[in-house]
């Protein structure tokens, strides 16, 4: 066993330098990379992803994780982890034809090019034929995948959420469907009228800049060890416990976008950060599931972020920011402001209580896709029916319809629920962690580090050496149940 | 031939990623990186080193390299200078034992850590050993590298300037004894007063920033394929004609720090930009030696950026920026103030008509050092001395004196004459171009492009293609020739 797990680990060492390299290359991209180095900086990573690739089909690694596989009772517990994780990745390089695989590759790699001037020129046809083969390789890649236990749409909702198919996803969104929609039906109905200045002021850059590192503090974000930077769409860049940087941007007549980005991607952040730094080294470095990650940027941000305590000590440091334009405006109407509830068309700009309602459209339109009854030229249609139904509000355009995401033109399909699950957990989480202490009081007390450490304690440090599940037993004491999310959307949004 | 062309150029296109690599880790490093990140860097970086090496000391490789360098005439002529170019490289790689050569470069690795720790305690003692080290495997790898044509410190002179040896140096720097130190010795005796305000102020960082951006424009240096960000020290990384970034620093207590330090890398980054971008997929982009990329940053720097026409044109933006500050201060007061040459310590602190003279001092005890007639244990000693003789203030600290600067503790012997070196070029390159236009006169037109352009049709464009002779040769039809540096001194320091 010995001389495999060595091999696993040298092979692992190489793997985890060039995982570093596309990190740093995408940062760099993301963030501050000049215009026109697109195409040199292109040309380099291709090399290298070739030759991470080389190792990651190197027949000795491959044995080595199949060996280890065979004999996983003998490994210690996280690498044990560790070899079925690689073992499950294996299927692809084993299960799929190579040549059809880099096809596809190539083709999402140009899907995404294809997208964005569709969505500009509001042109679903011209995205449509590129779609069709997206979705019939996802379509061949399940029948390739496929075991007895698993079949269809089940394993790519398994690639973004280990045990979440759609037996389970049906029984979640069942739930949103009847106790969530009409309560936003009801919600939605009354229009809420804000102080003009909230709305209509300028909120300069620096200033917003200048709160978005006040918060950084006050969250105990750590700066030895990250960073916060501006990139078009805010993201969460982490490699390591010791370098998991963020990114927000700012709109300076949209003050609290840049507010609930920052605090978000420290939602992010601070899951990586916290993982055990003994994982650094391993593939189990990183948070569990695309869900659970989202549970702590979902929690950070609208549990905490967006809760009334948390503007009870931190409001007077914004109007101090912002003195002119916050005149006269309570904490309470800042409150309701940054909390108000609308019918609206776009999924990454929709508030917290609808937010779950744009992603059950795609959850659905997804399913009916990869079973085949759904074809993609039918998608317009089909999407602004069910956006009638479970938002209220039907788009107009396709821009701001069925084009309005890049997921699928980079192939992801499995991906969206997670992100509806992710506050699911959140407010469970949430429950079990304020049995534990009262959140409101160590926020009022300006304590977030107490939030963190339950974190970490009920989640972060694990990393990925626990499944979602096994998380949500530690961190609440029980399954998954999407009522405490309804409970606490209910009970925050009732008018 | 073909199949070694080929291999040769399969290889070169691995080295060229991994060469990107190494480039944008450094620049992240240097810029942003997070503090504590630096140990799981190191060993990312660490093995991408060695795949690197791997591939440049492949067997393959180096056939390649020898059958073509047998064939050079049968090459075309730009990859006729690259397998030269790459042959000579090879040197280390055939000749040095190997083992020999990594325990080196583990040794210069920690060698600058060394040097920090001793620096700041002003120890000297605390950096012998290391330092013995690294003279005693210099003065060993002159041994192994040396031919017929060539031995001893001439070596490694030549690896920084190809085609400058004790010889050529010596000629040089005798000039700049003669001529250059009882002239600066008389300058210097004077001291001149100022506007306190022009030392004593304080230039918020934000308005310098503001500033350093309107020169980034006033320079047309290209923002699509590049960028200004800050660091420690300033310096200039470019990668390709497509990215090459350059950073600055701010001191509110010395604002002119940040200007021409901007404009000293502007110069190092527009000679890179404007390489022609058919050499970015070689070996020979970049500039083609130390000295006559100094030549560019100095040029732009000081005759440039420190011209009267200049601040002609300029001086009302610096004032309008820092209106209080430099109220009531002429233009003529402040260009004295940037011009004012004076007897220091520092090197880098020091003006332009000193800078040679303290680079002389490092140069002579280099040359004692290899060839063995100095001891590493009298350097300090020698060092003041010479300080005294040239500069005309000895130091009473080591930390001011021979613990300055980082060079030795890397291993960089040999490096040092190329700033004083390219200071002299830029004279007598200017002189040549003033033959083509009126540089003034486009100074005082705001035209800085036409500077550009001149630079890059006689200097730029050529990448690695020309030694610094041929470049010399190019841009002022005749060789190197210091009384054009002596000269321009003399007339710009004259009281």
């Amino acid at each position: 066993m010995n001389q495999y797990i060595e091999t696993y680990k040298d092979f692992r060492k190489k793997l985890k330098a060039y995982e570093y390299v596309m990190w740093l290359i995408g940062w760099d991209q993301e963030t501050e990379a000049p215009l026109q180095s697109v195409e040199y900086r292109s040309k380099q990573f291709q090399v290298l992803a070739e030759e991470a690739y080389k190792y990651e089909s190197d027949p000795k690694f491959v044995e080595a994780i199949e060996k280890l596989y065979e004999n996983l009772d003998q490994l210690d517990p996280d690498l044990k982890v560790e070899i079925k994780k690689a073992n499950k990745e294996l299927r692809i390089i084993k299960k799929v034809p190579k040549d059809e695989y880099i096809a596809y590759q190539v083709l999402v790699q140009s899907g995404s090019h294809v997208w964005v001037q569709a969505k500009e020129k509001d042109d679903f046809e011209m995205f449509a034929p590129t779609l069709e083969k997206i979705v019939e390789f996802n379509r061949k890649l399940v029948k390739y995948l496929e075991t007895p236990e698993m079949k269809g749409y089940d394993i790519l909702l398994d690639m973004y959420e280990e045990g979440m198919g759609i037996k389970e996803y049906d029984a979640f969104f069942n739930t949103l469907k009847d106790e969530l929609v009409p309560f936003v039906l009801e919600v939605t109905a009354i229009k809420q009228k804000f102080n003009r200045r909230l709305t209509k002021a300028v909120y300069p850059t620096d200033k917003q800049r200048e709160f978005s590192h006040y918060l950084m503090k006050v969250f105990n974000y750590d700066l030895e060890r990250g960073l916060l930077k501006e990139s078009a769409h805010p993201f969460t860049s982490g490699v390591s416990s010791t370098d998991t940087r963020i990114t927000t941007h700012y709109h300076e007549d949209n003050f609290i976008s840049s507010i609930f980005s920052t605090i978000h991607e420290m939602g992010h952040g601070i899951y990586e950060l916290q993982n055990d730094p003994k994982y650094d080294d391993t593939a189990l470095h990183g948070g569990t599931s695309m869900g659970i990650h989202e549970s702590q940027s979902r929690m950070y941000e609208n549990m905490i972020g967006r809760s009334l305590a948390f503007w009870k000590v931190h409001y007077p440091k914004l109007v101090e920011l912002f003195p002119k334009q916050l005149k006269d405006i309570s904490v309470d109407e800042f409150y309701r402001f940054i909390n108000t509830a609308k019918r609206s068309l776009i999924r990454i700009e929709a508030d917290e209580l609808t937010y779950a309602l744009h992603v059950m459209v795609r959850y659905e339109l997804e399913k009916s896709l990869i079973n085949g009854r759904l074809k993609v030229k039918d998608l317009p249609k089909k999407w602004k029916t069910l956006m009638g139904q479970y938002v209220g509000k039907r788009p107009t355009t396709d821009k701001e319809g069925v084009l309005q995401d890049i997921h699928w033109s980079g192939g992801m399909f499995g991906y969206f629920p997670t992100y509806a699950l992710g506050s699911a957990y959140a407010a469970q989480i949430y429950h079990a962690m304020n049995k534990d202490f009262n959140i409101e009081e160590a926020i009022l007390n300006n304590d977030i580090a107490k939030i963190n450490a339950w974190a970490k304690e009920h989640i972060h440090k694990f990393a990925q050496t626990k499944t979602p599940k096994e998380i949500m037993q530690i961190a609440t004491h029980e399954d998954f149940n999407p009522q405490y999310y309804v409970d606490y959307l209910k009970n925050k949004f009732k008018n």
